[in-house]
């Protein structure tokens, strides 16, 4: 099923605004999501405080209340940091954990990343957990394949991999060689069909946050076969996407969270706020693609 | 349809080898192939000198003798030989141009890219060209789409793109956006099922050289829609690929070619051969995934 | 002066060691330091939680106890926590603050990283600020000059720069052209003498702390124009560096901290600490070189 | 000493222009250079044709007529190609020959680097041969030391090494430790003086063409040890390159011929000329520098 990867609300100043985290959380319960992903990329966890992140976390575990499950990330540069917030998505009841390496200092072998994520998983114990594969970001790029033949054999308590990129075949033999022994989610929305066709399962992204029917009819599509009609829906979100990524992809996204009818504020620096003309330029532009018709 | 990049044959000491280029055209046309690619990445034109590429390419004109339609690579640092070598591809009959852009210099900006393209065009007017876009290599690395839509106003007369990246998304646009004026060929073998999805109706590719029943086959199933069956052909393609990029993948390439009968010798520098061993290993590795049963 | 970027302690269970601080720097300000860097990439700061970071900086400032100044670093992925532990620095007595970019999401611009620092730097109004330029690990690479030359229009409060890249000739521009706006330090120690060559007059790093006395003759001949004594000085410290980045740098550099008497304990993941042998080869490349002899 | 990377002049057209060619290289000459190198990166060498090059090459020994010593770079993605044009460059009369690596194909290990430069450098048996190590352009970026290292034992023929690159701590221990072996030639202008500092005494640069008397002025000032002075005069190369990198570097260099009274056309392809107006700005720019009193 689709797992919406959460945004995180500010006010116009910049601090936490937990106030549009329950009608968010149910409209995307509503929407058929089958978990949410708090605190990731979309969720902008790192530009949090250790405060912060805690707060999100609970916020949204409090507000999805059991309905569905809720997966946490927690990946920081201090691995020591990452597993504290382990424990403490643990004790406030989150379903599973998920974090990407550290970054600034990166695991120079995959037994170090294998360590890592051991030491993460010690703060939550029992809990699932996804290793958060995005290379682009993270500049941390083992061979997949590899890295699961590996934790197999030394970390086969490992539940999954969130997978955000673009190797498709690198994610499809992950996925028939491993099928029994982990979970992988894809994690690119434009390149979703792509990741049916190599037989993905389960999804994580943003924009499930604002166009969950227009995946939902192409996974549809896909399953019936009409490989024509899944190719003309998974158009419909390419061209979404190049619409907002002529701004910054971030602040682009939040913007389009308002123009549904779910304000959340403007991003944290190192990202900016779209101004006010980039945001109607945008609206414009969705709109000739039709997206508030065939969004939800 | 499927085009074949096709190998350079050397002997031993690394001449051209020009004696197995017969056997290997009447197979690879034999096998259904629509077209071939010569002195592409696969044919190590960029390894030739300027006499053997144009000699290599009238081989393989000549070879052909009309059947199916050859594309010869021209890419070049130098405009001006890659000018030259399109002229000669044109005066000795080949059926279309391609060229990665110089690289030792990259171009700094899409104009200036489209610029050098105009430049190599100009020598073979009248010919399709295809600008060959593989960026892992080249490190030219423009948003395809934006190239497309600046080459619609600037280089209408460019005939399309041989698109060798993992970006669907982008091709997908690409191919939607641009189908009545751009033809795109898709590059990447062991994702071509992604590329069916997001809408190639051609693909350029070097295992289509020693495993084109196995594409065929997978294409027919995607266009049936039985996308399980699809995927299942793919994952083979896959694996093959994984079996052989243990080892530098462009040599073990022609090491395959000697295993399915149609030895080409070794590559040239700065590749180095695979060791006897290595070749042995390799080939128990391609008979456990059942290749020679399942390839043709 | 020359200013070390000082190692933080763990036992060997991976928890922070308060107990070797003391010895470190009264060693370390009788070597004639210029002033300490705390929690920086040698001090593994990034590696720490939130709370071992603010521990870490007090230890550190009370063991100096004001007889040199203490610089405390505090990059974070969070711009609020950087600027969160700015205000703990402050607090606690730190002479100054700097700071690496957010680096999960890099600043787009240099408009966004000057907006980021500025609100690190808000919360330690008054404290010198220190921009930490290290794009080899953040991937936040700006020209620096155009850096400052907006800075010194926009964000005029920032001090200086601890600039720790080979790019000597946008250093020695830097130097020259900002020379009365901003204090420039020089970060790569096996570089140093370039450093000095185009003007440096102050220098950050890891291996003062365990070879002081190298450093300080070198830069007497380079001031005295003894240029090839100079040179075979800084030949001394490049044959240091070779010896020891056969390993994992910083690991490595922790092991030394023990040969020359300053126990310290193991790195944190995802570094591992060098085994056993490797300290024993280490030891004796470096007794080879006579390390011993000339580090103080 | 100086080794002046000479340009190659094109007509308007793009077409070689060899009628300046006596004229700049009886101005080198005068200027005090120790040597030529011909085709290199300045020379645009991969931008031209194999015949091309070759009457480059004739040209330039051709007017030097044996005064000084030129070193003709034959570089080429084709191992085999670069051979050949050794074995011309040896039959005209060069005095050495230098090489890229191929680049399309990177060597994937020391040896394969070696094993490609030994079959070139059998092109010119006896000729003194060059690697030329430009990993920002090549892409091709082993530790210096380790192959120099190799190299002495597989390649003891390989006569030096032109290092364009800033790691002047891998410069320094290749001259120290391979002095008797090997010999080392500098190759960022801007950075000269730490390359002075580490031990160079002979560079290659493409500003010596027009500021050859900076650097006779700054060489002398640090071999006198007077280090402040050879700092200044630093400062003004390191300023008259900000000046021109405002532009496309190659292009702008061109122009500056121009102005200085050595007119050579424009560059070619993948580079664009300067505008007219870019060309005003940038003499306005080196007036203010004093560019024209202080070049010769």
């Amino acid at each position: 099923g689709l797992v919406a990867a959460t945004f995180t609300p500010f006010t116009a100043e910049g601090k936490l605004d937990q106030e549009p985290i329950g009608t968010m959380v149910d409209t995307l319960i509503a929407s058929g999501m089958a978990g949410l992903y708090v605190n990731g990329s979309t969720g902008e966890g790192v530009s949090l405080t250790g405060r912060e992140r805690r707060q999100m976390a609970e916020a949204f575990v409090e507000a999805v209340a059991g309905r569905i499950p809720v997966i946490v990330q927690v990946g920081h540069n201090s691995v020591q940091e990452s597993r504290e917030l382990a424990e403490h998505a643990q004790e406030i009841g989150a379903n599973a954990i998920s974090a990407t390496p550290p970054t600034y200092f990166k695991p120079a072998s995959i037994e170090l990343l294998l360590d890592s994520l051991r030491e993460i998983m010690q703060g939550a114990q029992g809990l699932p957990f996804y290793y958060y594969h995005i290379p682009r970001i993270t500049g941390v790029d083992f061979d997949l394949h590899a890295l699961l033949s590996q934790a197999a054999k030394d970390l086969p308590e490992l539940n999954g991999v969130k997978y955000t990129a673009q190797s498709i075949h690198e994610f499809q033999a992950c996925r028939a060689h491993f099928a029994d022994k982990f979970d992988l989610l894809y994690g690119c929305d434009e390149m979703l069909l792509s990741g049916l066709g190599a037989g993905a399962n389960g999804a994580v992204g943003s924009t499930y946050n604002f166009a969950p029917g227009l995946y939902r009819r192409m996974i549809e599509a896909f399953r019936q076969g009409e490989n024509e009609a899944a190719r003309e829906l998974q158009l419909l979100s390419v061209e979404m996407v190049q619409a907002f990524v002529r701004y910054p992809a971030l602040p682009a996204q939040k913007a389009i969270m308002e123009m549904v009818g779910m304000p959340i504020g403007p991003p944290r620096l190192p990202w900016r706020d779209l101004t006010t003309q980039e945001k109607q330029t945008l609206e414009g532009d969705l709109k000739k693609l039709g997206f508030f018709e065939w969004r939800e």
